[in-house]
């Protein structure tokens, strides 16, 4: 023990640099108020309206992380787009029951706090909710020392949208027949961080800087890519009310998830030659010798969200996305049974 | 690499663990289930209806975490307290703005996925929710192999409550010589564990199973004691209308929350000797040799809520309290200036 008495500075907490990190952070939030916003950073909660003009609304929320994804950001010392993965995998996750986003609030953790990387993390939070309009309320940046090494952070978000009670979308339309439509990834995503390290880092040998053979890209490039968000893609076909259910492709691959949405009796037929694999996963599984269900379970596989249309609207939604910047194909079709057939 | 090819679980990711973990939250989120809640766990989001009956509704939210407090429920391998100390952190975040609980999230980050450890944190999690009759609609369970030593995790939790638009409470209606009242904490919360640890364990070289002097009680049973809920005691006074402020007493102390809702032109004054200052807070001071006004900044001194409230109203205020087995003090007043002036 020193001379003198201790202190949680020196214990490892710095109340003066969180304080200073939160001033940082007011503009950043204030940057994406809107008019239902009624508090600023600083009180103990965020204050959001709900806004006029629902008769019944229905608030979907969802929580998440970025996994380790993380990890490839630290290596790369890139800390601007995990913020953008997290509030865009979150407005996916609402935006398949129909919801269209109104505020989000982030939890960072870390051991010492890094006014600059804090900076650069909820930089990338605030720039996506810009961009999926929704107002950033609130969060907790909270330090614990001797529970992340340095450098090192952990990263998860809180989303709350609202969707009309007769418009939640839930799967229970869809019919046999219907179709399949599937909306590329770009790239991982969120999910398969753990293996794909693995197989990049220790099976291939390689380093954040290093090409990623077959991609073009550097691994920090491709394993950092900004996990996509659908609102753009879905949003007006969402509004005219085309679509029967969405399933984002997340851990569990199609496999995992699109079973989720399914009514008793329905399964679903995947043609694997719909599509093409992205060279990332084929990577991937050549480097670790994957097998190819492992990789349907784990990766996206360049499907980041599959919708179910009927077969009449299949065209025109699929123009809608392709319109909006994001490649589509037809993946297969309903059908009587359970899961997920693939074919090819 | 092996003969075989590479797979998630050899990465550390077990995708069924996840699953298993999942089928036995569905029984805990379900018991918390309200008129108001329409999805289970397994959908993409948490959907809950915006209540009947408001004209105004505004939803206030909060994102919070346990801190290092983690770390004593590691060493103790109790983990059924930490997630009630994460709901009730939230529920009174929210209830210092005159909102009441609807539905919460949980983030839940292992290394390794521990089932048994899983349904235990998440069950304190679905206790706490109970007793505040918030839903526990969602949550995210991450493995992040690499990321969290083995038998660790954290934990953060996501709250969205309720308030009439003309019913905020926000302190712009505290006026000069309304009365300070001080709500008995139930040990230290949620803040300062970075520093009590290292006074109880590295200056004191305590185990979690000795007695904390002083106390008459176990290191384990005071440093783990639940953060306390102030709905019960404070909800009464909230439906009359006869709280004018209320701060939370987290990180900062009372000097550091206290201001937080204090009107422009006034401060306020607290007198130490207004209350008695538990054991643990005392033992703490002496053995790490804390400067006062450390202390008074990195913990909560025996005062985890203070609500300000006119003159008249204090006397009922307080049996009300009282009433719901909350010791309570009169702490002090409202006076021009600012910030913070203990008397003692």
């Amino acid at each position: 023990m020193s001379e003198r008495g201790m202190s949680y500075r020196d214990a490892g907490v710095d109340l003066d640099a969180g304080d200073r990190a939160k001033d940082k952070l007011k503009a950043l939030v204030a940057s994406t108020r809107d008019r239902w916003t009624l508090s600023d950073l600083g009180l103990f909660g965020g204050l959001y309206q709900v806004p006029d003009g629902l008769a019944t609304p229905v608030l979907v929320s969802s929580a998440d992380g970025v996994g380790t994804k993380l990890k490839v950001a630290f290596d790369a010392q890139r800390h601007d787009t995990v913020g953008q993965c997290l509030v865009n995998h979150c407005v996916n996750d609402i935006l398949v029951q129909g919801a269209r986003p109104l505020f989000f609030l982030d939890y960072l953790a870390t051991g010492v706090l890094d006014e600059q990387v804090v900076t650069q993390v909820v930089g990338g939070v605030a720039l996506a909710c810009k961009e999926n309009r929704c107002a950033l309320v609130g969060g907790e940046t909270a330090q614990m020392p001797d529970f992340y090494a340095a450098g090192e952070y952990d990263l998860a978000g809180f989303i709350v949208g609202v969707v009309e009670r007769d418009r939640i979308v839930d799967g229970t339309q869809i019919q046999e027949g219907d179709v399949l439509l599937g909306l590329a990834s770009s790239g991982l995503h969120t999910n398969g961080y753990t293996l794909a390290r693995r197989i990049v880092f220790d099976a291939m040998g390689l380093k954040v800087d290093d090409e990623l053979p077959g991609t073009g890209r550097s691994v920090a490039d491709e394993l950092l890519s900004v996990h996509r968000s659908y609102m753009p893609a879905l949003w007006p076909s969402l509004e005219e009310g085309s679509l029967r259910g969405l399933a984002h492709i997340t851990g569990g691959g199609i496999p995992g998830n699109l079973p989720r949405i399914l009514p008793a009796g329905l399964g679903a037929v995947v043609d694997r030659g719909a599509w093409e694999v992205p060279p990332v996963f084929r990577a991937l599984q050549e480097a670790g010798r994957v097998d190819r269900f492992e990789m349907d379970r784990v990766f996206n596989m360049g499907i980041g969200m599959v919708a179910v249309v009927r077969p009449t609207d299949a065209a025109h939604v699929a123009d809608t996305v392709r319109g909006a910047g994001v490649d589509v194909w037809m993946l297969g079709r309903i059908e009587a049974g359970q899961g997920v057939r693939y074919l090819g």
